[in-house]
């Protein structure tokens, strides 16, 4: 992360009317795809699968890759991963550091029938891989379990600025979403930047899985931008139980963070937020 | 538009860490899934086929499936659509309105096999429905002809402003993505506002391809957040030579206007911004 995911170039500056166009160096985000491959099925007869590409901001792969099995529900325990990293045997040039591989245990079978009928497109929040209109609940969320109210309104204010304590690539570039999980005693365990908000959410919960320690219950996931739809759901399915975003949630998110019991907070911005769901967690 | 795509809904609202937290209404932003069906094949043996679903603020759902088309290189010419509407032949009631019915004239076969090989994730702006690193390409995107310089840095600053002024949702939620088509007179064709940045741009793609007046060729494509590869992509395809984000370009978006020529303006904010490539067609 870093150095790394930023690269310089050259360009033209214009400032006001009058003054003439200069040129300048701007440094930008780093955008490559990265394309994960799935191997599964027992011993000899190996299937191997391309099931994803993704345009990300280069850095943390493995968890990005992990993040998403998690997410579409096609991995649900650390047993379940038996090899995960950068795929060597790669054809073009351009593949290198571009490709991830997993291979599932040999008894799991993924369920990415559903998921292989159609092509999708997707909103910034979108739905990834569901079949149709009725496959999008497909993945199953768990209903959170009630939670103690260990958040103080004086805790959540500070998050937005702790957070972007971590984002280096934003302060080098401006352009990039972020999303970090914070203890409630403010200590900050995982802060990951991409070009795509989900990814970014992706990488968190791929981290938390990779992570000795037993998970949190009371940890937070910050977002940088909005709480759509499939933020959401992937923080339920990862087992977080509560979301706060810097701008707005969409009608959908709201939907299922009341549905699921996840504590919802947005425009958490200059000493104030909004709670959409969950505020027994809050301790108002 | 506008009142029909926001909902109301009761919420709390914490300011401070004194004042108790109060109910409060507060208007969120639609976000419904769009299931887009293509019909296609010769008479008698017609073949139907659901294409894509997206999460997506309803309304102008038909520019949106139009613009998706176009963007994917299954659409090129207007001839090609016999059919666009919603669907009313749906077995859900959660399907009512979600789903789009496009119908490709009888010669047409569009070549959606390398799109669906596979299922994808996308980033914000995310590579949809490309079947691997290597076909992330495989949309043909034309290079842009050399244009004039008719753009000057007073018509540019004013932009943001003259867009705000068109976006009913965002004034209601905060929540939104825009994307607005101007003419280098200052006049405002299209303003398109979504939940994803990337259906707001298709939308706005679908409404100039549905108009009957030629296509401007100086017009510029004004996006609210960050310029990423695919919207920098739609833009190329759809022909459009001009874009300009309130925000950040990423790496491979600037590599990709350069490539193909469009003038690709970034941080236009403040009375201010960068240009990354193309200046030729700025009045500098």
């Amino acid at each position: 992360m870093g150095e790394a995911s930023v690269r310089p170039i050259q360009i033209l500056r214009v400032e006001g009317e009058q003054a003439p166009a200069h040129p300048a160096e701007d440094l930008l985000v780093e955008e490559e795809p990265l394309e994960i491959r799935l191997g599964f099925g027992p011993a000899g007869q190996r299937e191997q699968k391309r099931i994803s590409v993704t345009m990300r901001t280069p850095g943390h792969d493995l968890e990005l890759a992990l993040g998403f099995l998690i997410g579409e529900g096609i991995v649900r325990y650390p047993g379940e991963v038996t090899h995960l990293d950068h795929c060597r045997n790669v054809r073009q040039p351009e593949e290198v550091g571009n490709v991830v591989k997993v291979e599932l245990a040999d008894g799991i079978l993924p369920e990415i029938d559903h998921l292989q009928r159609n092509f999708y497109m997707t909103s910034s929040c979108g739905v990834c891989g569901k079949g149709s209109i009725e496959a999008i609940s497909q993945v199953s969320c768990p209903v959170l379990p009630v939670g103690a109210p260990v958040w103080t309104p004086a805790m959540v204010h500070g998050l937005p600025d702790r957070a972007r304590g971590t984002q280096t690539i934003f302060r080098h570039t401006g352009g990039i979403h972020a999303a970090t999980l914070c203890r409630s005693d403010g200590e900050i365990l995982y802060s990951r930047e991409d070009v795509g908000r989900h990814n970014a959410v992706d990488k968190v919960v791929g981290a938390r899985w990779l992570s000795p320690s037993p998970p949190d219950p009371d940890a937070l996931l910050l977002v940088s931008g909005r709480a759509g739809f499939e933020l959401v759901q992937k923080a339920i399915v990862a087992g977080i139980a509560l979301m706060a975003a810097v701008g707005a949630p969409s009608s959908l998110a709201v939907d299922l963070a009341r549905e699921h019991n996840l504590t919802l907070l947005g425009f958490v911005r200059n000493q104030r937020f909004n709670v959409y769901s969950g505020a027994e967690r809050l301790a108002l």
